[in-house]
């Protein structure tokens, strides 16, 4: 893929695990905050592979890339989100926002009212071309290049265009493999069961992924 | 585990599969439906591991096993259910039942008013031990015993001792390994994931399934 990838909301362990791999991939990587400094201190700390870049920067910069991630909190996302339509409108936007909340041992699903947290993004970024990407990697191996990982990245989407493009970006992502499953009626499905994902390894201490095995590529 | 098994509405693909490979590590199997002589039929048709046995029976007679395996389509699941309360009683019960409806090319989720359907279920088996498991297996992989099958299986359930019971009978079926995510506030979450299992084999032609790397064991 052409262009710069900005992540909003970048900068904690999912947002920083994405970055990371996109720049190995050669991508220019801006990493936003509400707090530029922040952003700045947090990218100042990472190993930051040299076939790309990374950079700390408010959201707003980061929202001027050619492909924008949205990594906030799911309960500033929509807030978030709409301040920047605008600067999203028109573009390939990756929601990777899960809704979860912690139960004890647990994280258990919310269920947003729209079905979905991408669903309540497309009601405030109606132009934008909306693909929901990276919901179940774990986030200290997404980090560390050296871990190994293999994972599969659930992709889904109504703009059948924006959603290869997204699952072409994945693929060229060290240790990601996507697999397209379908429209935004997946959405709430593949957002919720993040919340599995991490109560297994939870229970179990571990670090585990999915992966879909007899796709045969 | 000690014991019988039977399951209910078990004569569509999924049931047979899971008869199948509880015959392959030595059960003893009921496979019921509402009309006994067609369960006869289902089964005399099947090719039974010679470690077990599967006999078709009505519901009733699956419902009387040690452990009974609700199977059945999801809009008659409570129903059938709640029929054979008394016959469930105080019984491990594995609920395999997912609420999906086709929409095109994708199967989509439906969110049933408890937040799943073996939240459903559980309002009509009160006493029952109500256990989650079997949810996103490929259905003609798990009945052809040399697919080389090698998938994980999500458990989840309120009661630990029946959770770990039903973990330790699918770690006796060849092909297949227990992954215990938690409580039934996830039950939702890993129902309606299938949903983006068989979407994802739809759109890729395939017969994938999830497994859960990383777990280390």
């Amino acid at each position: 893929m052409d262009g710069t990838i900005g992540i909003i909301g970048g900068t904690g362990p999912a947002g920083r695990g994405v970055a990371i791999r996109l720049a190995k991939a050669g991508y220019d990587v801006s990493i936003g905050s509400r707090d530029a400094q922040r952003a700045g201190e947090v990218v100042g700390a990472m190993a930051v592979p040299s076939e790309g870049a990374i950079r700390g920067v408010a959201n707003e910069d980061a929202a001027m890339a050619d492909v924008v991630i949205i990594a906030t909190p799911w309960d500033s996302a929509v807030a978030t989100a709409k301040a920047l339509r605008e600067l999203l409108a028109g573009k390939v936007v990756i929601s990777m926002v899960n809704a979860l909340v912690r139960e004890g041992r647990e994280l258990v699903p919310l269920y947003p009212s729209r079905g979905s947290m991408a669903g309540q993004l497309a009601t405030v970024l109606p132009t934008s071309r909306l693909v929901g990407a990276f919901h179940h990697l774990p986030a200290a191996q997404m980090e560390d290049l050296a871990s190994g990982l293999d994972a599969d990245v659930v992709v889904f989407g109504d703009d059948a265009a924006a959603r290869e493009a997204v699952a072409g970006l994945i693929d060229e992502m060290p240790g990601l493999r996507s697999v397209v499953a379908g429209t935004m009626s997946l959405a709430g499905a593949v957002e919720a069961f993040t919340a599995v994902c991490v109560s297994i390894n939870i229970r179990h201490k571990a670090h585990s992924y999915v992966k879909l095995e007899g796709l045969g590529n």
